[in-house]
């Protein structure tokens, strides 16, 4: 039942919001082992000056933001959660897409506080 | 003081946003007993492609997703987390609004975590 | 690493926004104690309808909602909050942006739920 939001600039072509969208999915049913079938994401595209990033913070060199918000179940190792930023970061980089310009915020919740699986 | 995101297909009528927005805050009122004046709601329309859902899994047939995320502060319980659920599908499925497109996470903080109230 | 969500109306001038963006950040410098550089924050603009707000709701006269969603790492005291709330309210009002508009919402994760820093 993870919720995953991204937000990305507009700029960024059909195909590279198909692979982020994919990539983040492939690496959730890899590193947190979540079924084929449960995906939901909310895309949404933004001008460029409603993304606001600094470029070089942690001495990151970033061109152009990927913002993306999981709220999952509290269930994840630290471990598995390192897995799956590496994970996403290479399917990314193959698609084109820099990883540098990734920001991944994850928030845990209960399995009560999803309606997906209650009914 | 929650924060609720709505997040849905912008090809849903004027009609049918009100409808869920007004049911999710009466299914709140009745389930979790927060005052008639505590709503507060940001809703965004999507073009379809930004809605990624799957359409069967847990075997519930969607159409089109209705994505919904509330901040809350972390007090209800179990039982009135369900019966929330319950009582916003049917408020939404009088409204012409089907059940099954729902897709809700809740997310809890303190009562420190908003300014509203504070002041 | 924080991650900030602005919600604001689409008739707000960029002055406006960008006073509401620096100010937000300015005051998580000097009441959280984040560096200068770790800026992070999606502006979305909306039409009047898609922002659901009570006018009046504990006593507190709202012209216009701006919405602010801070995921931020468990480690600020309520103290820290409340200062947090204090600066971002009198940074604004000295923008020309009423204080009473503002509606913050914090939610809190782990070190260990950002790729910043890990990489």
């Amino acid at each position: 039942m993870p919720l995953v939001r991204i937000d990305l600039d507009e700029s960024r072509s059909t195909e590279q919001r198909e692979a982020i969208s994919s990539g983040i999915h492939e690496a959730m049913i890899s590193a947190f082992g979540i079924p084929a079938g449960d995906r939901f994401q909310i895309i949404t595209p933004h001008p460029t000056a409603e993304l606001v990033f600094d470029p070089t913070f942690l001495d990151v060199e970033r061109t152009s933001a990927i913002f993306i918000q999981i709220i999952l179940v509290q269930r994840q190792t630290k471990e598995a959660k390192l897995a799956f930023y590496a994970d996403v970061s290479a399917r990314l980089a193959a698609a084109g897409v820099r990883k540098e310009d990734l920001f991944i915020a994850l928030v845990e919740n209960q399995p009560e506080d999803w309606t997906a699986g209650q009914r």
